[in-house]
């Protein structure tokens, strides 16, 4: 068979290109490319994923020409290299390594320096002029080749040279002699021969033949089956192999290795970053004996190079648009470029670098939004650890809130508050936290607790504060009574000091330095390039006036949840809102209630003015009223105490005061046991509450309207949007929907006057996505509620899933935490479901999300695909899930076009 | 305009049929149905609904010609009749009914007796020979038409009435003479000219005239609008007017009025059932004053009008093909069928009707099967409170669970356990049950909860029994340390004897007389006739040998839910399930577990045995693990009390004790904080325990194959069906799915022999439903849990819904209890999902329902058209499940003929 009739099965660097990785892998992909922007590589040539997949399906044989290709291409390496495989002068070396079209570092196998045998060893001894260095390349090579290709149990080789050392009486491998050295090469191959029966061959051609057979064969390890298995790598796609020239930084005084960056990745000052070791080679660099020196430092000591390496690194950057991370070496002068990639950056440079390439002309604008990832918009927006100090981390936990704080140690909000009213800088931590802890919350500069995940009370009220917050610390045993937490043998006491990153969701132990956001220029002049792209309006949940402004500076159009529950948890409203709970009838009911309209009134006032023509969403009670009572555990708890105290009441006056407290928790303790629910999550709230008290629906009706006509009369322009949250039937919709109306119509005619307004629905029950079309016939705008939805389509609380949700995402039975990123697969169905009947019902009606998942850059994504009007997420995330809509416009863009 | 070019507005009874309902309204098209039948009815005629909204249509004016065809219609019944409208000596009188296509009972007006005038009145009169009933109708009628047509408020005519007595010292109308009767039409005619200005026409047809325009105007009355909304009936259908000759039961000795059923409704016996009064008018019977007599007697005191009557009833029978309820008047001799319609029956007598019917060849098989109820069937299974009896009602709450039983009232399972050891028969009587409440709810012979809905633990529980349960009383204050509970003022204690009636949510007073089931020989033939037409298999939810024997006896082809954890309730094995969720490794965990395994091997081998040749379905282990601990309160309470003896412990051999147990039990307590859930329904639970306790699994699998194989071994037909709950993921399913398939391998191989079994879930979560076509790649059946699918679809936990779900259903919001019968529009769209995707990707997938729907008759009509394989419920919910599958499957049929 000739052998043009062969597939081709082996392709020169210059052959390939960066978009050939299924075919070349991801290493022979690059390095292809490199090697065609006339870069200075290695030459070498790779072996495809075909021909491996071939060596399987043919009884691991090599396909047929392969190997003749292999050959052919051997010669041409041999030429440009000006070196040749198994020359007796100056000998070609080679490496063989593994590169599959998914990255799966460190699973599969690489052999280095073959070409390697007694003659050539001597060879290179002479060329380089370092015997000592030839003789342990050659004495590595026969290890490397004797456990990977022969399979030769690694510890057999360890025994043989510690036995060398101790009779040496040498400490380190680099203290062993010439002749060791080589007594070491000769007792290695014995140890290979009596184990497998098999030498390891001087010829260069069978090393490389076999060599090239052992990477195939590593696809198939268990470690790498395992791997895939693990994240979903198909089995079926196979590795390409890349054969390629040895290079030595090792050759005298002109050569070295280095890292570097084409630019700072902490700041994104233009300028080459990074270390060079002289007359070393990439593991010295590792092995970290001798310390290599900054890089700007070249451009005296080896002008030439520096300059070479200057010229390189623009023309990457040119090449690859981007800031590069590069590893070279330079033999004898000569700069050769081993590997580059994408370099990682902080949030600062990665924005700098995106505007300086727009400035510079070296990327379009849509390539600058869509070169800084949200995550780094993050960054920018919260304290950080200062990177270069030391410290112990106590405890790690969930990231709930970013941002890093220093503080004393309380736990509970009343000392949390108290602490922080004589200027203490305080952490709450707690066990987890409930609505309670709110004023601690706001005290407090950091909350950590040992409970409860990304979606917990903590984390989405931290969240909305933009407090940084690590949450499921489970390593924290907390004890109340005593005032004291410890975690892996440390006691913390409440005054002690701690840290708490919440970008990385760790509890360090004392005072740990940590550095100010800052938003200079570059971010503005960013943030405006990524709005002009995106479709997806981006608004805030904010439950009050400050957070309202907070959010507005942040970007916010409009606010997509205002939680009215919050407004009353604070101190005076709380009491009345008892008393509206505890109520015997609805006159009494409605007595609270009328006492707790104008407070609402007055808070939306000050939103609507934070947010003057934009619209505001308020969604009416939601959580059950339970919820506003204290725990039951705790009454009881009170009474015990007073019942103790009236056993050493010395006076009738103090009996009866004491009764009376009796006689009130009494009451409320046995509302707290009547309102209990086994289920609260599926219980008595949402619409169900305005159903059964329309009273309820019809205050917080009115206090919108009159606000907002209050603040229409002082020239602000509003747009209330009155949202029903927890629908699961579209009469459920209609009757609040109603008394809404109602009450808007009393109000216009009380101030003789009229505004636009909209009432419309949470989407957070399946039950609600699925009959979308039925409740989009009175409903006149949708907000889905993904925290609940999620929720329940999983039928996974989020309060409780922390002791086995973890594993699920660690094992990948679910591919993130559902509560972070939307489930697509889920969830996601029933958001499409949702818009889709919901606009068939109503053409124009608006759909927006208001859970956790609207600052999510990935969710982002699928709701900008999905159709929807807008996203909302806590004020913090604003500016993230502003770049994240403009990435999905832009993404979607290139898709389609 | 020429007549004949008119609509036709009027249909005499004889030119309309039943099926003409939606035109001549239900009474037109019933009236219209009796006279083709050749049944003597008083002639008349029913002018279309038609005509009626062409009266709203056009103005309130009677549309061009309705009056000309009432005239003729009207020329024609007096020939019939022999009478004549205004006639001095025989006059014709008729009444003016509404009668809407669709039932609204008492909403619309009726005016009686049109036709008397001063001058008909005595023509009446005369020919009746009764002056004082002449002019009392008179006065009637005048009051009714006031009243109707001319809108005089009745107080007015009362008044005069009330006057009248007193003037006459007379305590009853009927001791007015004709004078005072003749003096009060005249004061009723001043009053209807002094209240509107209008006078009661004399002439017949002006009365008629407007006495059909009244009837037209009571289909906008408030009441009939209101009853319109409320029960979804349009506005816009209208109603028919019927208008027909009057006959009268008082003229003489040979005249009389009775109501009938063809058969007798309680037993189904085919003779006449009902009472007769002769020389009576209908409003006679209904006032009560003279007692009627029992129709049989007739035979003798009027043979002639017997023979007619029965002759009649059997006429009915022929051609309505059903038992009939009707009423009738004998007027001078002349027997006239006033109404009749399908009877209504109890389960004994639908059961015999039905069965002799088809013996007499008036019905198929078909319809006699359609012709029984699923309700009727369950009247059948269960004791009945005795219908003849008389009682007091303590409380009413949700009928949970059917039967009815006395017993003396305990408050705690271990008094109910302990008293009927002592032959004591007891009711338990508790806030609501949990799973340590099991021996006591076996103990009891019904059950009694003060919270809860008809899915709660206690009616799930129960039902699975067959136990009478009635839950969600929340009259009844339950005081557990006095031992009492009070209800409506009545107060219960301990020991004293209360009937629970479970077929209609009753508690009551006392003991009182109860009728038990008897099977005979019509019911057994009657089922066997159902299941020839059935397609859906029924299976039982049953967790016990026991409960599988009688779930089998009562005809399940197998069992479709078999809960675990139900075994692990009994007394020694909730130790050992406890020691395994307390052990502090995976060691201690698997002895614990090793201990439980051979309990559930035994339990699964007498399951097996029960169901020989059918499949059995176990359901892995589901609840939370917090579930098998005591209550925390309940520890809490215990270690006080410890700790209150510790300080009174008089040696030291009792302080190491106590301590000891304070330990113990402290450490329980710390467990129980630890597992504590929020929202335990969305927790950790299902297959997510296995997931993390995959030991429990393999326990599990380890049993169920072990039994199999013993009894296969034992010449058993076994087919095991494992069902790994709550599965939300593919990737849950594969994981315990993968487990299952191994220690099945490991059995077989043990054993050397195999057997045929399948691993599927249960779709019970929303997501399961969405993905089912992922899931179904390696899940070998579905099982709907619908319960926990309602749950979480509609975001409702069935144990909190009680406080605002009942309102739901009485405003209309739902249909039904949703727990109850399925709710189509949601969680049905999610069934019909799954069973489309599941199929799509596994043609053959066995797909079933083992949720509380599937022994509701609407909900097995649902899954019958969804195309399910089979339905499972509580075993004594078997016999309706299977009359429901055959009803579904006539019906379908039906249609798609």
């Amino acid at each position: 068979m000739s052998e043009s009739q062969d597939p081709k099965w082996v392709y020169l660097f210059h052959e390939g290109s960066a978009g050939m990785k299924p075919l070349l892998g991801g290493k022979g992909a690059g390095l292809a490319e490199m090697s065609n922007a006339d870069l200075p590589v290695p030459p070498g040539f790779t072996i495809t994923t075909e021909a491996c997949r071939a060596y399987y399906a043919g009884d691991k044989l090599f396909p047929e020409g392969m190997w003749t290709q292999s050959k052919n291409a051997l010669l041409q390496i041999e030429q440009e290299a000006g070196k040749r495989f198994g020359d007796a002068e100056k000998p070609l070396l080679v490496s063989v390594r593994s590169g599959a079209p998914i990255s799966m570092p460190g699973m599969m196998d690489t052999v280095l320096n073959l070409g390697l045998n007694n003659e050539t060893t001597e060879a290179l001894a002479n060329w380089i002029g370092d015997e000592r260095f030839a003789w342990d390349a050659y004495r590595r090579f026969l290890q490397m080749f004797g456990e990977i290709v022969l399979h030769v149990p690694s510890e057999r080789f360890d025994y043989a040279l510690d036995r060398m050392k101790e009779l040496a009486s040498a400490q380190h491998d680099y203290e062993l002699t010439v002749e060791q050295l080589k007594r070491l090469t000769v007792r290695f191959k014995d140890i290979i021969f009596g184990e497998v029966r098999q030498e390891v061959p001087d010829d260069p051609e069978n090393q490389l033949r076999l060599a090239i057979a052992a990477v195939f064969d590593s696809w198939m390890n268990k470690r790498s089956i395992d791997y895939r298995r693990l994240n979903n790598i198909p089995n079926d796609i196979g590795t390409a192999v890349s054969v390629q020239t040895m290079v030595f930084g090792n050759i005298g005084e002109d050569s070295g290795t280095g890292v570097a960056f084409t630019r700072n990745p902490g700041t994104g000052e233009p300028i080459l970053y990074g270390e060079f070791l002289p007359r070393a080679q990439g593991e010295d660099v590792v092995a970290g004996k001798r310390t290599p020196m900054p890089i700007l430092e070249l451009q005296s000591s080896m002008p030439a190079v520096f300059e070479q390496l200057q010229t390189v690194a623009q023309r990457l950057e040119q090449h690859y648009h981007d800031m590069q991370d590069i590893e070279f070496t330079v033999e004898q002068g000569k700069l050769w470029m081993l590997q580059t990639r994408t370099g990682k950056r902080a949030g600062k440079a990665a924005l700098r670098i995106a505007v300086d390439m727009m400035s510079e002309g070296v990327i379009s604008r849509e390539e600058a939004v869509l070169r800084v990832d949200p995550d780094h918009i993050e960054q920018l927006l919260h304290p950080i650890v200062d990177p270069d100090s030391t410290f112990e981390v106590l405890a790690e936990g969930l990231a709930a809130s970013p941002g890093a704080a220093s503080g004393r140690v309380v736990f509970n909000a009343d000392d949390a508050e108290a602490w922080s009213l004589e200027g203490e800088p305080v952490i709450l931590v707690r066990q987890e936290t409930n609505p309670d802890d709110f004023n601690g919350m706001v005290a407090a500069r950091a909350v950590v607790t040992a409970r409860g995940g990304v979606t917990s009370h903590a984390a989405v009220v931290a969240r909305g504060m933009g407090k940084c917050c690590v949450v499921g610390c489970s390593e924290l045993q907390i004890d109340y009574q005593n005032q004291l937490f410890t975690t892996n043998g440390v006691k913390i006491t409440q005054g002690d000091w701690i840290t708490v990153d919440g970008n990385n969701g760790l509890v360090i132990n004392g005072r740990v330095s940590t550095i100010e956001p800052e938003l200079d220029d570059d971010y503005h002049k960013f943030m405006t390039w990524a709005d002009e792209f995106r479709r997806l309006r981006v608004r805030a949940n904010a439950d009050t006036p400050n957070d309202a402004r907070a959010a507005r500076r942040l970007g916010a159009q409009g606010i997509g949840l205002c939680r009215t529950e919050h407004m009353f948890f604070q101190d005076d409203r709380i009491t009345i809102m008892r008393d509206m709970i505890m109520a015997p009838n609805a006159v009494a009911r409605a007595e609270a209630l009328e006492k707790l309209e104008p407070m609402q009134t007055s808070d939306f006032e000050g939103i609507f003015e934070a947010m003057d023509g934009y619209p505001v969403t308020i969604r009416l009670l939601d959580p059950p009223l339970h919820e506003f009572l204290p725990a039951y555990d705790q009454t009881a708890l009170e009474i015990t105490e007073l019942k103790l105290r009236l056993r050493l009441a010395p006076d009738l006056e103090t009996i009866n005061g004491l009764l009376k407290q009796i006689t009130a928790k009494e009451r409320i303790l046995a509302q707290v046991e009547r309102l209990h629910e086994s289920n609260p999550m599926l219980g008595h709230r949402g619409c169900r509450l305005g159903i059964v008290y329309p009273e309820i629906t019809e205050m917080q009706a009115r206090a919108i309207f009159t606000a907002a006509i209050h603040c229409q009369e002082r020239g602000i322009s509003v747009s209330p949007e009155v949202m029903i949250p927890l629908v699961a039937i579209d009469k459920e919709f209609e009757l609040q929907a109603e008394i809404v109306h109602r009450i808007a119509d009393e109000v216009f005619r009380k101030y003789g006057t009229t505004l636009e307004y909209k009432v419309g629905t949470m989407i957070e029950l399946p039950r609600a996505a699925l009959t979308a079309d039925e409740i989009a016939q009175t409903a006149e705008f949708f907000s889905f509620g993904t925290n609940d939805l999620t929720q329940t389509t999983l039928g996974l609380s989020r309060d409780d899933s922390g002791r086995f949700l973890p594993g699920y995402v660690g094992r990948g039975i679910l591919p993130h935490d559902p509560f972070r990123t939307i489930d697509i697969g889920g969830v996601g169905q029933l958001v499409e479901i949702a818009v889709d009947r919901g606009k068939t019902a109503r053409q124009d009606i608006k759909i927006g999300i208001c859970g956790e998942h609207g600052g999510d850059p990935i969710s982002v994504n699928f709701f900008h695909n999905t159709g929807l009007d807008y996203v909302s997420c806590s004020a913090f995330r604003v500016p993230i899930a502003r770049l994240a809509a403009a990435h999905a416009a832009l993404k979607s863009q290139a898709e389609q076009a």
